[in-house]
């Protein structure tokens, strides 16, 4: 792969999610430090529902990792596809050539999980990517477009019927985008369609929405999407999908040409792992120190990992930003503690709290000392996000799309500029 | 294609570009108009350079044409391809069904030719569009990632080298922009590459570049492309390419994987008009009404268009906004007059000048009452390219972009979200 040798260590970093990118940072200097992303950017996941609905355009919730590390000296970036690493060998296999690293470390991430039922992958709408939410966004435009074309009949209504799997903050926070776009957006460009005739589901297995918020939380999050018009459907799994009826685990039946699968995700090991220390979800077992189990010099991080052995998380952290970024950052001091032939410490998480949004002036917040529901919840929502979000030009776009979202109700990016097409909509161009 | 009835008669546009826009404008509440595009945007084609080096990102110079027309009553907007129309029949046919019209006016534009060497089309890089604009855009990129791993050699240079083929606007500004890339914003991504060794090459089969400008101003431009480094190769024409190798009509040769073709553009005229109305460009001919040649209710406009008979235009009018904008103001008018039984007027171009950028306080601007190069130029340009963008937000952001570029001589879109592959460039993702 080309990278000079260095009279430092090299560690190589597989993944630019938010535990790959603090962990480059707390490097920096310390360490040569390859990082290894199948993209040359960083996507700010919580915002990508907003892209899929037409909210803010995908430039600005990504970031091109070369221009984050701008200045970094034994720092490289490759574009590449990590294959397998041999931990004897020190060497990883990437489908651009092999490198050789010191320490290896797998930040990466998890993809949508199906739960072993891979034909939904085909049939359903997900939103891992930035390439996903586009598709989404051109996908559900099209509908309306394909619409006005249609006789009426099952196929036409379940154009217009949206379902979407999974009651998480993902699916909540994209529940109440449609609906907004329902209410304030759709009807002035199809003057033609009865906007009444558009449904929008919201499914889970679970008793209530945001099951790992608490129950007030739960309680005025489902309050706010009955109040903007989505159907919350509780203790319900879907069972089958065929493009066209979504049928239930108890027998039940909707039609949608649109399955939104926000269920679940998995992870994605990478060769080279002992299938012991993989979950039955695809994370990676590792010890408090995030050092994969049995082995030495490699680690995991973030949403790829559990940790085993932390007494307040039995089943591993919550699979969020916060986590990954703080386990990167433990590791990052860690291995500059090696250095130094200290003592390492074990990882242990500072839980800052956790929120969603539903809509506009609409969504809940709890902190160990706040817990909050409406509009000063949703000023929080927004804060938090615009100051996590990577890059000044970012912030500031994203900021005035919301701004002017706000005073005229309306969102700028209805463009279908990523043609698509699934087996269950025969729509292409 | 499911239009009701309306007691207004119907003009039916095809193209929702600067022409078909205008002219709905312009048909408001006096007609019932039915707009139809392959697209559901409208895309400011003077910027897309910019999108394809990385300036700007797509969804900022194109525009939803529903919102375009929001509040519009008795207009239709239908995403399709119109495929052929029978002027007897009053019947157009597209790939989503068909539609009558008392009027059918093509504004359908131009597509880029090749001259009769379609293979080109597979191996060069083209700009029409946006999706082929973020496609240059990820592939440039790509280029440079692969250049990372790849070993010395004539493969390795034509990663490097940049031919851009025909010195008018579009590829004087591209060569431009991909000076300023060079120089300002890929070292500081790729600290590990010798820019020194990117070659950016313009050709043109003709004595000057901006050969539809004046002297002076061509003049300046060299002279402004020449400080910024790019090769200028005026008199040369392409004879072949195989994917590496360009091969000029003298014999004489250049290495790259990256042909960008501006060398030219062709009408792509719909069936149903008669052979001898069209011209060896595609063009459709019709008289100075802008009704095509032995038709009645059937009209073309702007690039699509050639009028026969203008007395200071013998070969039709140049194929700029301006003049579809006109036409189209002008077909509209008549169109209304023809409701009250009035004369109408035939098109008279009024020319308010031309102008291109080279890159940062380079421009060059000529109009009837002043002629002007260097830093005014180029703010005019900007002030032009805003006012005529659509849609306050694209503005804004547009102006945000290049406030930003201009302070820290960076570029924010060095993103790769379409990874491209072309028969040149084995790239695949």
């Amino acid at each position: 792969m080309d990278i000079p040798a260095s009279e430092k260590q090299r560690v190589v970093i597989i993944g630019g999610g938010f535990a790959g990118i603090e962990l480059v940072r707390k490097l920096r200097d310390k360490f040569q430090v390859v990082l290894i992303d199948r993209n040359n950017f960083h996507t700010f996941q919580p915002l990508l529902y907003q892209v899929a609905t037409a909210g803010i355009e995908p430039d600005s919730i990504i970031f091109p990792l070369r221009k984050i590390f701008k200045g970094y000296k034994d720092f490289y970036f490759r574009m590449a596809k990590a294959i397998r690493f041999d931990a004897e060998s020190k060497v990883l296999t990437t489908d651009i050539g092999d490198v050789t690293f010191d320490y290896l470390v797998l930040a990466t991430g998890t993809d949508t999980s199906f739960f072993g039922n891979e034909k939904l992958r085909e049939l359903t709408l997900q939103m891992k990517s930035v390439r996903e939410a586009l598709d989404m966004r051109s996908y559900i435009l099209q509908n309306f477009e394909q619409a006005l074309t249609m006789p009426e009949g099952t196929e036409k209504e379940a154009l217009f019927d949206y379902v979407i799997c999974g009651a998480g903050p993902t699916g909540v926070e994209l529940a109440g985008a449609l609906a907004e776009l329902k209410k304030h957006v759709l009807p002035n460009d199809y003057p033609e369609i009865d906007f009444k005739r558009m449904q929008i589901y919201l499914i889970d297995g679970g008793s209530r929405v945001l099951g790992a918020m608490n129950e007030k939380s739960s309680e005025k999050a489902l309050d706010y999407l009955r109040q903007m018009g989505v159907d919350v459907l509780l203790n319900k799994r879907v069972k089958d999908y065929d493009g066209t009826t979504v049928t239930m685990a108890d027998g039940t039946t909707l039609h949608t040409k649109s399955l939104i699968w926000a269920a679940g995700v998995k992870g994605v090991p990478i060769e080279g792992l002992s299938p012991d220390v993989i979950t039955p979800s695809g994370r990676i077992l590792t010890d408090r120190m995030n050092r994969v189990k049995n082995q030495q010099i490699v680690f995991a991080l973030g949403d790829a990992a559990q940790i085993e052995g932390d007494p307040v998380f039995e089943k591993g952290h919550p699979q969020v930003a916060q986590v990954a970024i703080q386990q990167a950052t433990q590791l990052g001091e860690n291995l500059v503690r090696a250095q130094g032939r200290m003592q390492w410490k074990p990882f242990s998480y500072r839980d800052k709290g956790s929120m969603a949004t539903v809509g506009r002036n609409k969504a809940v917040v709890e902190t160990s000392w706040l817990k909050t529901q409406g509009f000063f919840a949703w000023l929080i929502w927004m804060f938090v996000h615009l100051m996590f979000l990577v890059g000044f030009r970012n912030r500031f776009v994203v900021l005035l799309n919301w701004t002017i979202s706000y005073i005229n109700y309306d969102r700028g990016m209805r463009l279908i500029i990523r043609p698509f097409r699934n087996k269950a909509n025969g729509i292409s161009q």
